[in-house]
């Protein structure tokens, strides 16, 4: 347990896991410093950013000269180095598994889903001034359909949080990627009351850290709201 | 620690992922018990599997009534539930968070990069008897070129194995990951000394375990090199 020191993270808090990462820190005391990174204007692929991550993308966590990139791997180490409360990644194999198996299936399902509505219908506009390409989005959002319905039938059956009793990382990653369609006005889970109460459990364990990470992404649909 | 049980894997040892799991299982000399589930028989759809893993993929393990499914989860569960050398998933936290790193990119980059062009080669001919369509081949394969060269200049630049200097559950998902397109007679790492380097160091790490997974894979690359 390191003391005395800042943990660094470069962060854009328009990006998903980025905002994970922010409220993880936010919740948990972590002493921290955030480094601005905003991706719509390329400062991912400046010298000094991609020196530090070649890959080029956000969060990066710099803990006394310890580099480290993926918000998954972020959220895990930040949890074992640290004293946080055990529930955020369980330290029982099983429970611990259960975490494990939640973010796994995250990057393919949860993550690309919502990201791509947000894509289709904020981004692609927004850089290329056309119309949103309908038929794209409808496919996006079946495929969203597809995930949302696997979260209330798989991983929220019998539990209130996505790996069972109290709130982990898992349900950061997933709570701050099914927000992101808010940025374009979109609420995703507004037919889903079994997900809208996970949602509001997740904002009840984390506090005003959940409205604070979201600022940057209420902004923008506030904007969009203005403009209509 | 669990004694006189087997923990049972549910596998097709076609699927990348239930290599990587039968690898770990057959070097730790874990006890376990292989139950074989073949996919082209659409044996994960029956309802008995589909009880076990409403997801209907494979791997599933079952380790005393625990079910657990992803591939990255099995093998992180396994390697801190039994007495297995540490080198497979390191317990100090920088050098786990390397493991976990590697894991999370691997979702988006070697899994369905690599995947991809087994699917465009070999299976979707194989269920459509259609001809490989060769525009979405060349586009596989110039993004399965950008995640490998991404493995040698980023992840291999100074180390031998992906996560350091001995093998982890990360080379494991990879390397298995990177032989499947073998069943179509393609070798990607035909062109990437460094990369056939870093296979033969994970080959000669885990002995006949590799080969031993593999077996099916290579049985039906040598079918279909005999009927051409």
């Amino acid at each position: 347990m390191a003391t005395g020191r800042l943990v660094e993270v470069y962060l854009d808090l328009l990006s998903q896991p980025c905002r994970a990462v922010h409220i993880l820190l936010t919740c948990t005391k972590i002493p921290h410093k955030v480094r601005a990174v905003a991706l719509r204007k390329g400062e991912h692929r400046t010298p000094t950013f991609t020196k530090l991550n070649p890959m080029q993308k956000v969060p990066v966590m710099v803990d006394d000269g310890f580099v480290l990139t993926e918000s998954d791997a972020i959220l895990k180490y930040l949890t074992t180095k640290y004293d946080v409360p055990e529930h955020w990644y369980p330290r029982q194999p099983e429970r611990r598994a259960r975490v494990d198996e939640y973010t796994a299936w995250h990057h393919t399902n949860t993550r690309p889903h919502a990201a791509k509505v947000f894509i289709l219908e904020v981004l692609l506009p927004a850089q290329s001034g056309s119309p949103v390409d309908e038929a794209r989005l409808n496919r996006a959002l079946s495929d969203l359909d597809d995930t949302l319905d696997k979260l209330e039938s798989m991983f929220l059956r019998r539990q209130p949080f996505l790996c069972g009793d109290d709130i982990t990382v898992a349900d950061l990653l997933a709570a701050c990627e099914l927000t992101q369609p808010l940025g374009g006005g979109r609420d995703v889970l507004k037919e889903r009351p079994q997900l809208q109460r996970w949602r509001s459990r997740v904002q009840s364990a984390v506090g005003e850290a959940f409205d604070e990470a979201h600022s940057v992404l209420y902004a923008l649909r506030d904007r969009r709201r203005a403009r209509l």
